[in-house]
């Protein structure tokens, strides 16, 4: 899919991006099997490092993807596409946000690790930390809670609010707030 | 409401707009009766075509509204403020997206025609049409799932997931997952 | 917070500041208590009024928080980290939004004042107030319909879409649509 051409430009292209971003979210599969990593490099640091559009990220990040604290998140840079998301929201200034491997996130998510404080909204809480398992997927809208543990293979229906941690994985949750609708070893209803 | 100055200006900034627009959709009521789809085209095409925040389409669209394949949605020009809803998705990478006549789409919708492959999150499915009637209207943040069929002058209430089709039409349905809540022939409960 | 360089540039800011925003929103505890007021009006005025990448507004607001008409939309300067929230849309173009003191808005959120007619989708019925009261707060992704109150000290959970009135406040409401989960003088379940 690299043709020579590229393969003479993209040192060059890296060596402008590590500039803007950290060399070690500038690996992976989108750098590695394709230019989209590149891309999305480009996009990010015209739209948030130059035209400051944005709060700009040491990794590439669309424009409408909002991360509050970049140190408090933790990724495989395999996953960077969940950055492109558009709408996302990522609140993690005092908890961090831990997503395993082959997670996807879908547009219009929110991960809140800190709700406001109940009798002083001005405050926010201490936070409490989200763990999304490996190969976990949140579908379009959904919403994840503070404090929630999602084990591997949890697939989150969209529009879901996810109140309560679902640790044992392999299974789709969905509804407001998400419950449990089926094992990902049964077989669908009616199927 | 065109003024003569306009009458004179528009021909000109249509050649312009020709440039980034296919000529097929910079017509309709947006653009007769009024100048609305003018200033649509110009705020689409300097943050798309020119300031290049978002992948152009051949149609304006605002700046927050994504769409995957513009060679798979289906719509009359006349519907051309569906585009213009900010926070909006159309994935439609692999399967087409049938709007119909006089449909409203509201802000942060997601129109989904493929799935994650849930034994392989790294694949999509192959895809299913979404067909939305004429007259329908898509609330605020609800989100419409693969192959999902909506009749004719099919209200879909705000942060409704769809799920499953209604082909009958003239409802209003809602909720996650949706269910219908009433028919447009049955009076509102109290009224 | 503010050192004394900023001391002496602040006052330079601000006239630059409101040849772009009404002075009157200037004001308050994000101007007063550290520089957090002049960063999102100095992000806001390039987006929206130089960059032209959105309708400018008499106040700071986020790229992506939209309003319909800032005529009709009522709130004191302390809150306008409101504005800030990304994804908002705050339809009010023939209705008031009249927004109680110390309110917080999470990104996402809709508040929405009229309708379209169900019988001509073309148009919108005439519009209902919305009030929120002080001390409210509306969590991630939910959508406020026409005509609703929500009483002092009303939390909104994540996702909820709130179809009816909670005027007497002091509790927790959540789902589609939204009821009351408990109040604010119950003690948690299980807790």
């Amino acid at each position: 899919m690299i043709r020579p051409l590229a393969l003479l430009f993209l040192p060059v292209l890296r060596v402008i991006l590590l500039t803007f971003f950290d060399g070690k979210y500038l690996t992976g599969r989108h750098f590695d099997k394709g230019v989209g990593g590149y891309v999305w490099a480009l996009r990010s640091a015209w739209a948030k490092n130059i035209l400051r559009l944005g709060v700009p990220m040491p990794w590439p990040t669309a424009l409408t993807c909002v991360i509050s604290n970049p140190k408090n998140i933790k990724f495989h840079p395999d996953d960077l596409n969940n950055f492109q998301s558009p709408g996302t929201y990522f609140q993690n200034f005092s908890a961090k946000i831990v997503l395993g491997k082959g997670v996807y996130i879908a547009p219009n998510v929110g991960l809140i690790t800190a709700n406001h404080v109940l009798d002083d909204l001005d405050s926010h809480d201490s936070g409490k930390e989200i763990h999304i398992g490996d190969g976990c997927w949140i579908g379009m809208g959904a919403v994840v809670l503070p404090g929630v543990h999602l084990g591997p293979r949890t697939i989150v229906a969209a529009g879901a609010v996810v109140t309560s941690s679902f640790p044992e994985g392999g299974g789709v949750i969905g509804g407001v707030p998400a419950k449990l609708l089926r094992s990902l070893d049964t077989p669908r209803r009616g199927k």
